[in-house]
């Protein structure tokens, strides 16, 4: 129902993962119900069948591996609407158990317990710090913290909300290789009004061209640039539905209720096969990031304004 | 006074001239005061000063030359709006005095007097039907049937219309080299209403790029080429405002009230340093040419509308 | 060593995978050595240390996940090349023991190991045909196979290779949901002269966008559509170098030593901030696909050679 | 014959117009011979016959009008290649006889003789400070100062050389309303290979769109912006080969012996329906004109030199 913030939220499990700790970055989801689900899909199939009101799942991460389930299942199927990102900095832990016999130091570790992408990740710092250590593969973030937990191990790679949820300590912190990794996560609901435009948001379309429409993928460029509106992110995907047919999900700076956007998306609508709207939301930023992207002149909002005042004064025959 | 129909017209003189067999195609003309002006600015002034309703000169020909005083009449000074258009087929005569004693052929010419560019479009047929005859330069073609008619020469290159007034009679009809040459003329009245579309539009704007906007020239097509809209012409003038800084005077398939040219129109106010709008009228076909341009898929009116109707949807919540 | 095949190959481990499924379609591969490596950077970093000549990793695929860690080593570290693709239908199967007590049908399955992406492929499968089953993680399809061999579970869901490896049967084939699934997998060495052109080839690039270059990627399509050059495949990926910046990893159609696509690629050297060339390397087609995109008018490589000679004439003062 | 210098002249008649003024500033042309021609058509036509080596006639200017049909020429007929421009600021002088009953002001004056493009020039100066003069048309600058000589008129529009000539004084000097007017010229030639570049060079070409071709306007100016070639002045002609079919003549910053220029000459050839080349030359600047174009990042000369190196060693498998 349109209006009534979600409460029931799903988000993708095991409890313990990233996405959880994405979800608790989200004011409502704090005070709602906050269910695991076993897969993307099986989460958004939740909130279709209105069994959740919104679900919490990865879209563009360094770890997971879940970003083309995401795209393909809000590409296509049963429309839904993101409503909000929330980006977490990819911040490692490596830990142990908190008791005495415990390993004191990274040096001593004989074996480690990492999902195959997180190791991929702290490859690096685990050589450098852990280098007797052998890593062990495990499903989940989660199930490696309690693999060590277990003592089946001596240690895990895990994310920091898994220290206190498996009683463990952290020999190290931000272990990642690279600093600046990052998850970006969506709270995904049922087509409703977006929201309100902050003055800095993203919108996300799917854009599908065809054998039979005018200009390819240069053409949507094109009706983006020219309404000067940055393209921060995309992605292409094959479809099913034959050959030389991709599917782009395109992320841009800008809300659908302004004119600049608006008049793209509807540029986009004309020239493209099929564009599905994925939702305006406002842009999570983790504090270091302040690179909202420049307006060339001419094409602010103000700008327009003043053509759109422009052209009806044309119309009615009184040139400026 | 918007909806006036206009009674009083000037056109570039002198009598006898193209111009006024152009004026002479535009009915409201017909039952009007014809008035001609020494020069295209003087024209133009006697509408600007309402001491006419509209002014019929020559914009874009092959014969006069006076194409650029126009355009730079028009892309300057106090606004002036383009009504209509006519395009007359350029068909020049060879006339000589209707009396017994005339010559009876080309072949037997000595004298022949013609302005200069007509000279120019009829050389290789005078050079091949009168080899004898030298030519003798005259200021308009009205001069020249006038110079035929005195028997200062012995024949004139001029416009059919000038048999009649100067009493010749034609030794040849349609001697122009090229048999495609056309001469187009504008009626141009003061800042009014355009005409209602009819169909088959032509716009025409005067563009001005400056050095601290976007795009040039290039961002100028693309703004057309994104909506679908054709340039038929273009012409680049310099300007007095100083280095760098060009006007292009642009003719567009389409009309203001239409919103694939509003939309493209805006978007020049957007990125050029100033648009001035010279008026939307009917296209004027001859009858030998039909080339109506194409739109490409997803670019026609019905694709606009289809457009705006489904950015309110998604605006709505309502993504479809 | 320029010239010399590949004989010592390494492949994303484990054994069983589709990974060295795709390996045994290289020829040079079926009678040299093959080894797995626990991740791709262990198998990349075994090229470049002169440990194996050639590594069969996945680039492009809906099962595995591992695209991301593959396109950042190829598009950062010490530089590699891409020397063949390797596309393979999606095909998973659904095995169990051969044993005559192994369950019959699927069912009758209570449990079935999958590797989490492998179980979102096949959902809807599983779903319908097995709906009894409950689908218990894996790490990998192979460990899933062993998973079922060992009596663990019921059932597995893996690659056709599993089968006569784990001694299973299939209960049924093809089972994932779409039919079109593919996975591209890429045979990576140390640079050297890329393959000649077969007729059909892929360009694979990493481009760098910084803030202090022109165009931003719609300069980067134009460079390629002004030489004719198909782009079949863009993702972005963001970069540890700092705010705004992107890596694009785009596939074009064509070779290096071709003109349109060398005029293309000098093109992006010159508006980028950076272009890694990943490799020219024949288009490994399926038999069901034929879709050879099509060169506009006046882009065939015949059209490059005319220019050149037109325009060396054009210098030699023989305009034609 | 290439290498020897022009000496034989020719310039668009009569005497004592700008275009003589204009071939005076040739260097070459102030030993050689100089012959008015009746026409642009016949000097061109005395070139291509060999009667003359070179040809002096405007291409672009607020006088005289003659524009179109030197571009008709250059686009089509027998080839000729532009070797030299000339630019004149338009310095138009009110002329009266020396002796002493001649009009000592502008304001006595009742006739004044000009060519009808010469006063539609001065005509603000003429309205302010010669309010009493009636204009009387002249065929040419020439013809009227040979008015005012033969006391046929008070006074005569002409160019500063019809002065001596005509053994006239200057009532006043730079009449014209804008200040900044120019008339460009060009010297033609026979085809031969163009002057080395000089640094500061301008290229003419006749572009003509064919329907059958990819592109269009925007083609063609994207051509030239991909390879960061400037362009000055771009006019659209109507040709006489059907229906949609226009040549444009274009000026573009650069020499075609420099890679950037070469390169996008060859784009022009491969996307239109045929590129005409019609010379590279020195650009020739006024001295209070120093606007050389901005060259955009990445674009320089030597910007090609590196990204063909760049080329060459991927080509033989040293990427870098």
């Amino acid at each position: 129902m349109p209006g009534v913030p979600p409460t029931r939220f799903v988000f993708l499990g095991p409890e313990g993962t990233f996405a959880e700790q994405a979800l608790r970055a989200v004011p409502a989801a704090a005070r709602g119900t906050r269910t695991p689900a076993a897969s993307v899909p099986d989460a958004l199939d939740a909130v279709r069948a209105g069994e959740a009101d919104a679900a919490l799942v990865p879209l563009e991460n360094s770890v997971g591996g879940a970003v083309g389930v995401t795209m393909d299942e809000l590409a296509a199927g049963d429309p839904l609407m993101i409503i909000r990102e929330v980006v977490l900095p990819v911040n490692f832990v490596l830990a142990t158990r908190a008791d005495a016999d415990a390993p004191a130091a990274a040096g001593a570790l004989r074996t480690v317990a990492a999902h195959p992408q997180a190791a991929a990740q702290c490859r690096g710092w685990l050589r450098a710090h852990a280098p007797a250590a052998t890593v062990v593969e495990a499903l989940s973030n989660a199930a490696a913290a309690a693999a060590a937990a277990n003592q089946e191990v001596d240690a895990a790679v895990c994310a920091p909300l898994g220290l206190r949820r498996y009683r463990l300590r952290a020999l190290a912190e931000q272990i990642a290789d690279r600093a600046d990794a990052q998850t970006r996560f969506v709270l995904v609901g049922r087509p409703a009004p977006p929201p309100p435009p902050s003055g800095d948001d993203v919108t996300t379309v799917a854009v599908r061209l065809g054998r039979d429409r005018v200009g390819g993928l240069l053409g949507v460029l094109t009706e983006l640039a020219v309404r000067g509106i940055s393209l921060t992110r995309i992605e292409s995907r094959p479809t099913g539905d034959g050959l030389g047919s991709y599917v782009f999900l395109v992320d841009c700076a800008g809300h659908v209720a302004e004119p600049p956007l608006g008049e793209a998306l509807m540029g986009l609508r004309r020239v493209c096969f099929d564009v599905r709207f994925l939702g305006s939301y406002p842009r999570h930023r983790l504090a270091a990031r302040a690179d909202r992207p420049h307006t060339p002149a001419g094409l602010a909002e103000v700008d327009f304004a003043d053509a759109a005042a422009w052209l009806a004064a044309l119309r009615a025959g009184r040139p400026g």
